[in-house]
């Protein structure tokens, strides 16, 4: 879906004519890096195809903190919001085509253009829900509800990232997840 | 600050006139329950004077998940935008003055108007950034670094809070909690 379909499906049936900013199409090789540690991020991406992974620093290793599929914005919003430099890094775990939103631009059109607001504000609450469900479950479940619920909900991303990330995204040692995973029966 | 205050001084200087939706303050007493489990999210609430939390029930206990401070909003989020009974408690910590505004009201007035998206965009960035922040403390950092931030963001909360709360909050046993306590020089 081009990010013009995603407005018209998912943030207002009544939209027509032309996005209130400028955005471009990019197709980007697997391992391409979108924005790394220290970079200020200037833009936000609407991920057409394929599927990205955010990375923080950890004892000078990156760990996985997310993913992002298709049909969703990604960025390092923090450093965005906080125009500070970026503490995490985003690369593509596949190819992918994006569509790229100069983040100035969004921020002009945020003045005066209602859908604009209406995308920001929908496309908030929903990183802003995952988040909330995130820290619930990284809080209240134990780290084998969590990796089960992770199987559950990305099957195929589990199969294809290292333990090491995946125990950083759970927050457990890789020693303790290996002992989780000997002890399901699949 | 009111809510009209607020609008003016944090979302949009140029902002004059009325908000396009009803709100009514209110003023309740320490230990009122704003939402309890189960229900299902009907308000958002300006926070005006004191101070709330929001618990999560974790082994038949309910557990501190967040603050809340004045000038800021808060609901139980989830409920409201997954339209689903609420996981979470919200409690006044202090008296407090609201502003409570009924959602419903205002998802209509997201269809139309400029004024109102823009105030949630902002706020749910807020609300967003923060979550993001302390997911990252979560994964990243030790107990004792989380909670010497903790100390230094919310000095007053810390000490009249019951060390299994603030355990809780950090996603440590209160006995680890203690041990940390114990080693710090004040």
């Amino acid at each position: 879906m081009t990010l013009k379909e995603y407005v018209k499906h998912s943030i207002d049936s009544n939209f027509k004519g032309e996005l209130p900013f400028v955005y471009n199409e990019k197709r980007v090789k697997k391992n391409y890096v979108f924005i790394d540690y220290e970079e200020t991020e200037k833009k936000i991406y609407y991920l057409k195809t394929g599927i990205v992974f955010v990375e923080i620093e950890y004892n000078s290793n990156g760990k996985i903190l997310d993913f992002f599929f298709e049909n969703s914005f990604f960025a390092s919003y923090s450093s965005l919001l906080l125009r500070k430099p970026s503490d995490v890094r985003i690369t593509a775990f596949s190819d992918c085509v994006v569509e790229v939103v100069d983040y100035e631009e969004l921020t002009k059109s945020y003045e005066t253009s209602l859908i604009a607001n209406k995308l920001g504000r929908i496309e908030t609450e929903k990183l802003y829900a995952r988040k909330v469900k995130r820290e619930k479950e990284l809080l209240t479940k134990t780290a084998e509800q969590r990796y089960m619920s992770l199987l559950s909900e990305y099957p195929q991303i589990v199969q294809k990232i290292p333990i090491k990330d995946i125990s950083m995204y759970l927050g457990i040692r890789p020693e303790s997840l290996s002992r989780i995973r000997k002890n399901l029966i699949y």
